[in-house]
């Protein structure tokens, strides 16, 4: 059986939570506190050297780091991913959009203000990831303003990718008024089969 | 015939020129000067809402951004990419590695210092990145010490995604002289069949 190593409050540890019981996989969940360092202790560092949650390990002694790589392993041979090369790449696309252009500024936001509860403490850091954070919401909007998700017109991994902290990014100051085709599509994978909440 | 829109000098689109080159795929190359705005005008933004280069175009009218994916659209059923479903998640495992941790800290170092000859105005930022570039290469020193290449000991795209700025890591003031294991890395991929230099 899979165990998911995770801060249970992570929006990368949830996509693999909804990955998994959207497709009916059985796992074992082992809580990770971020907030108190155990993802950096001696023992974590030789599951993940780079010191981050999620881990899915596969097998023993098999761990993979990286929730989209994770989120890939998991669903690259399932309704939840796209047959064709270029849809693949696609998925790809998003995921490295999201990783690269999205959680670093709504996710990183979140955390300080709604988990650690910090937003005083970080005021400036804040100010500088809000345009950042809109300006991937932008891109966003732009696409499912014609799209009802975000390859092929079929809901997919890319999709679970973008909603894991898009779906809570007003937990990060994030104001989703202005973006009304994000809020269609959330409300879209809000209804997808199997579907479980973050605080799950 | 593929088309490169891309910043010549960017190790983000060295990576497609550098597969392209092994792969012995031909391709049109088309420079976007990101300094002068070029991947902002309204033009550009038609070919990637997100204002990035490199943009691969695979047919008309179909464009793949964000270079790993691109490195995936190219060699995904290539010898560059393993078979096994567990090795192609750990391939985009060490690419999500390098967009999250290593890219963000070492070229953009690179950037402001060789690239905008900035290093003066951009000290502070310089300083927060440091540590982090550095974490990014103790996680490669260490897997490297046992490893020939990222994944079941072959050079794929993941070594390619990796080298794009770890080779000119140097550019962004890190110095490799504490690893020996990259730096040995770095001359196989010298090495490797039909390999270009960056300012090819």
């Amino acid at each position: 059986m899979y165990k998911l190593y995770e801060f249970p409050s992570s929006g990368n540890c949830y996509k693999l939570r909804l990955a998994m019981s959207q497709l009916n996989v059985d796992y074992e969940r082992i809580p990770i506190d971020v907030t108190r360092g155990e993802s950096r202790t001696e023992a974590f560092l030789r599951i993940n050297p780079n010191g981050r949650v999620p881990v899915l390990q596969v097998s023993e002694g098999v761990s993979l780091p990286e929730s989209n790589a994770a989120l890939w392993y998991l669903a690259c041979d399932t309704p939840l991913c796209p047959t064709s090369k270029l849809e693949q790449a696609q998925v790809l696309q998003w995921m490295f959009f999201e990783q690269y252009s999205h959680e670093p500024f709504i996710a990183t936001s979140r955390y300080w203000i709604s988990i650690l509860k910090a937003a005083d403490a970080y005021r400036e850091q804040l100010e500088e990831k809000r345009p950042k954070g809109y300006a991937a919401l932008d891109v966003m909007e732009q696409h499912l303003a014609h799209n009802s998700f975000f390859v092929g017109d079929a809901y997919s991994i890319a999709d679970i990718a973008l909603y894991g902290y898009t779906h809570v990014a007003h937990e990060g100051g994030f104001d989703l008024q202005a973006y009304p085709a994000i809020r269609g599509w959330l409300e879209r994978i809000l209804r997808s089969q199997n579907y479980i909440p973050i605080s799950h």
